[in-house]
């Protein structure tokens, strides 16, 4: 396990710390929306959104974290120079928050997508548990490559990780297909379409991530990279996925609303 | 009382470190999602929840606590070199931590499980009583062994803790084998047949994590399985059972709901 590498410029390092301050506040942020919105949706959706500030929350835990690893790793001084010194403490940085975080928030974001879908109660627990499983394998798969210094061993670790990563992919893309047709209207088909897409794309961005270190990148620019592409990567596949959830649930609860006022 | 030893890696160090900041982030956020879903289930069950949640809320503090000492009890530094150096800065590792976390949350685990199977209030009240002094008794006698270097009476008070220990999990498969059949529906009868067996299977860990100094490991090497061990444990037979009692609970009113609507 090497440690963090030297040189870094105040920008690069500036960046980083920004980048972890920003998924602080927008992870925090976001936990705090979903809970408050509890009340606002109906009974069924309850679990979903609870999940899905619980995975906010996780994050803003890990975040603090790395944020708070990151400014120890380093001393920041201005001696009257033209700018501001970089250099190591000694200090590690400690990176494998992020895959203690994924290892946790990753079923449990598939677990809130399936359970606002609120599909046939045997098929829930069946695609939870396939699910859960996959991504918990895929996120420790990642693991022992990120931590090589060795190139051709990260492209196996890599390759064995997106073995799970791509059948997760192929559920949600293809498995999940019929179920979003037969929502309740077109307005939650087309959201819960969204957020499947949003889902995909925004975790096509780790795999790109992790072989920054992989394409020629090394060094303070490689890291710079890597911390700031994982936390809007994070942010995306957990507060505005998030968001999503919350406007299907919010849409369902309406609709259901709508057809029991009908009915009575 | 032995000073912890010296002679870590970093990746040693690094694997206790990750698992402990592990058990804050589980227990936490286990915390959270049981209070929040206490609105969901019927009144009868919502004691049981509350108390699920205070188990892990009494570990996620420990949790902070153990993770605080593990790191005032190390430094460690890069001289520039190919990794980090993990020295002892003399500060005490206290283990007592873990002890005082199963004090308290022992019983009352098995206090929530009683309490999700509404059993006749008698019923109810002997079984906590028993169970809840038994694992105390457990607990109490486990400990002068794990402060002890001298193999053979670590094994005498082993041997005693596995007393009681053994009266608990006997009461857990065969003592409530007859009102796990008695239950409401065949769904509820086999999540509190699960969450018995995962009581039993994530328990029979303990005794073994305790004899990894009796088996011929020592140092470091010991030390982190120790501390991992334990810690996984300590997530399953908390936060995953927890999310077993919720289910339970979750399951049971919705099927008296059904029934009192039935029934009006």
């Amino acid at each position: 396990m090497a440690p963090i590498p030297d040189g870094f410029s105040y920008g690069q390092w500036s960046v980083v710390y920004n980048a972890l301050s920003f998924g602080i506040a927008a992870m925090g942020s976001a936990t705090i929306f979903f809970w408050l919105q509890l009340p606002n949706v109906s009974k069924s959706y309850r679990t979903a959104l609870t999940i899905t500030g619980i995975v906010t929350f996780i994050a803003t835990y890990h975040y603090f974290r790395i944020f708070n690893s990151w400014v120890e790793a380093f001393n920041v001084t201005n001696s009257g120079g033209g700018d501001y010194t970089v250099k190591l403490t000694g200090a590690p940085f400690n990176d494998a928050y992020r895959y203690v975080d994924w290892l946790l928030t990753v079923p449990l974001l598939l677990v809130e997508l399936i359970l606002v879908m609120k599909l046939p109660a045997e098929q829930t627990t069946s695609m939870s548990w396939k699910l859960g499983f996959a991504s918990a394998l895929m996120v420790a798969l990642g693991y022992p490559g990120e931590i090589q210094d060795d190139l051709t061993v990260r492209w196996v670790w890599w390759g064995l990780a997106m073995i799970p990563f791509c059948y997760v992919v192929y559920e949600l893309v293809v498995g999940l297909n019929d179920a979003t047709k037969r929502q309740a209207s077109a307005t939650v088909s087309s959201l819960i379409s969204s957020a499947r897409y949003l889902t995909v794309i925004s975790w096509c961005t780790y795999p790109f991530v992790y072989i920054v270190k992989n394409i020629g990148l090394s060094g303070p620019t490689a890291t710079m990279y890597e911390q700031v592409g994982y936390s809007v990567a994070d942010v995306v596949a957990k507060a505005v996925f998030g968001v999503m959830i919350w406007a299907i649930a919010s849409e369902k609860s309406k609709l259901e609303e709508q057809g029991s006022l009908m009915s009575s």
